[in-house]
């Protein structure tokens, strides 16, 4: 099988992180960096993060290419976009054209952004998920289900994280949206250092089931574009959502 | 719609437990309760339970019918089984010969009683299943779609009763060999009082989702029980578990 | 050693599991039971329990007797009370006059019943606590000395109940204002049949400390009331909350 | 109040987490680092560290300075031991000799070290704890406390670490050894990146309580020790544990 080759959008605390995820995975190559700054230009990202590999990554900003421009010189399967919600103007022209796989994991897009994604997804995969772990989205889809099988039953959703965070999650308030609950019935705790866990409360009369994530850190982002990518590979032109790429493991028995 | 007639197989604490589950329920009709004891012989079940209702229900014993005249005398589309593993032997042919639907929720069946399930599922339709609460056979199929997405994530399967119970819990077994993880890796906490939890955590690298199942009173079987016979009553004859009833629900996309 | 001789004012759905809990204890004796309802006069309280005991306890109505009348013809050492707030008044000033201990389970008092109390412990030992249990009242006095250790520690309190609970449990309020934590500020999920949770979290920069109570039956309650009874039996007349009887437990080394 | 000076042994992960607390705390000055490698020797620590911080910190190793002459050069009134069970040969008699009171967070002693500290704790205040946590601490001084209220509750102990973690955890079995808990009893969750919790369960009959320590980061180790610095600084001579600094938080009532 061909080694898949991924550009990186994006080089915050979260991009640093799944790039490290990307170099520790034999079977994807991290092929370059793309990022506002200056900073860090042209230094090797092994060499940045202290990761062995020999993959070729280097951090590239976006005064020194057009996307055009990058990516006939270095090609790639896939972009992962850790940016901004403005990155996708961009890349995002550049990436379809060539049919290059789009996956993004911005927080928030506003409407007009969201509009360019289904242009996009027109020629090529387009994947947006706001929180790209595996296991929120997996939470998020399981939790759909159980209220689908029993629709009266009372939910409860609980996050937990550090003192300073205001306001519901996101991850929370898109778990509220996709369950029908009102976002301000979320209840949110707020703590000393907590990472961050998210509860999803199913009370029956006489039983509870939880269905409880924990982060424990932000490299769990990059394993969720790992699986977005590999998912999308042989998928057709469109846009997805992770639940899009989880529901084949839900359908079948065994 | 036809108000369904259940019949009731078994009348020890979780028997009544779910007959008090069928009372409440306005769309189901508790025909009969029989068991192996003369105690409380034709007493009224509603009446036994302190609970108002206009159903029929009465305590029979099995030395005052066979099971084909019960079911001439008092028809029902339903016989649900709390009892023991021999009690398909009484009520088992009759049912089938005249296609009433079984849901039996008998912990444990030797082989010899699993060949009889078989037989009677070609003519009418059978489920069995050890712990019938929706909450538990929700989580383990869940489960299973999970490991499917990441089959090399760390499985550990936790459960929690009081004090005195030995072994670890049937459900836990049950949770073990659905996942393929070894009986023996099942973690037993035994303390007090408490009623039963059985949570299974899946360890990834960079984050935790925990599936926990909290057990609050033994009317969780009466309701997974009702959903079994409301959901095999237009089902084909077959042999039927738990998660067969609940994939449909996986598998669809809102 | 005398074995203690018991009786219980209130005879409600809680009376009932405290009496249960007295006559399962070889120590204690329940010499009676005064209720307000005349139903259930004169039964006996292990029968009507279905409990096996020697002990005497009948049931008895305040129409029957006085407070002073009974305790001269049924003499007890300790009074339990889960009546209501006015029970105080039918039984306070007999039980003072004549040295019995009071343990009063109301959940809650007027100011005017709170000066009662307080005269009547001149002259007898009056212990009142809203929840009586000993792991609600240990997690508060040790919550308290966590505090002490940690005064700028975040702390937030979350209780669980079922659904139709409305408002903060008592509990919680409790918890809060024992910790100097806003009212308003308690977090209240309510789903299905939950008994009832509460926990206190403690988040630290780098470490979270839980602090969390299940409840499963209310015998939890008749069990804490022993323990007072059991530890008030030595002690001077005075007002004493449970934090008090606990605090020597919390002040030595092993 | 004079500012407290503190010198730290020990330079590994956790070594430098707390050196990193240490610069934080403004009431407490990093005097030196002393290590054993030469790696970073003559480094200013905040600098290395990447902390704002004015105080003076450098980084030595033991074969530039005997134990004394460091003392006499670099005053400093608490030595903090983050290093390994040889550190105290190198310090101990130096600091001894001065009244520098000694903080040792060192796992694991042999008996014949454990005698050395016997022998300084004459000289000046020495408090030696394996798991130097407010949290750990607290919960096992209250654990304590909750057996002796209730002397027959059963208690389960339940740890859960990342996958690779061989054993039970260090904390756990001193948790178990502090409750009269048999070791084997410890029961070990092992999977992915978890970082450490520590669960300490009261079965009651009728109720059960929990004490649940979760770690985010070893930063908890240095909070603990400044804890331990403070609390000993009016001490007299003497061998002390983390519990007996707290207890006097546990004795007093308000």
């Amino acid at each position: 099988m061909k080694m898949m080759k991924v550009g990186l959008i994006g080089f915050g605390r979260t991009g640093k992180a799944v790039a490290s995820v990307i170099l520790d995975n034999p079977d994807i190559c991290l092929e370059w960096v793309m990022r506002k700054s200056h900073i860090l230009e042209h230094r090797s990202v092994p060499e940045f993060l202290g990761i062995e590999s020999r993959e070729p990554g280097f951090i590239h900003s976006i005064d020194e290419f057009t996307a055009e421009g990058l990516l006939d010189h270095l090609p790639v399967d896939v972009i992962i976009d850790f940016s901004s919600a403005t990155g996708i103007h961009y890349y995002g022209k550049a990436a379809a054209d060539q049919g290059v796989t789009i996956v993004s994991a911005i927080s928030h897009y506003e409407q007009s952004e969201i509009e360019v994604l289904h242009t996009l997804a027109e020629k090529t995969r387009v994947l947006w998920s706001p929180n790209i772990t595996v296991g929120i989205n997996f939470m998020i889809t399981a939790a759909k289900v159980l209220r689908r099988i029993t629709p009266d039953t009372d939910i409860e959703i609980i996050e937990e994280h550090f003192k300073g965070k205001t306001g519901a999650s996101g991850t929370a308030l898109r778990i509220a949206s996709e369950l029908n609950v009102e976002a301000c019935e979320v209840r949110s705790i707020r703590a000393g250092g907590i990472i961050g866990t998210h509860e999803i409360l199913f009370g029956f009369p006489f039983q509870t089931v939880r269905l409880r994530h924990e982060s424990i850190s932000r490299e769990a982002f990059g394993k969720g574009a790992m699986f977005a990518a590999e998912h999308l590979i042989d998928k057709p032109n469109g846009l997805y959502r992770m639940e899009d790429l989880m529901l084949p493991y839900f359908g079948s028995s065994e």
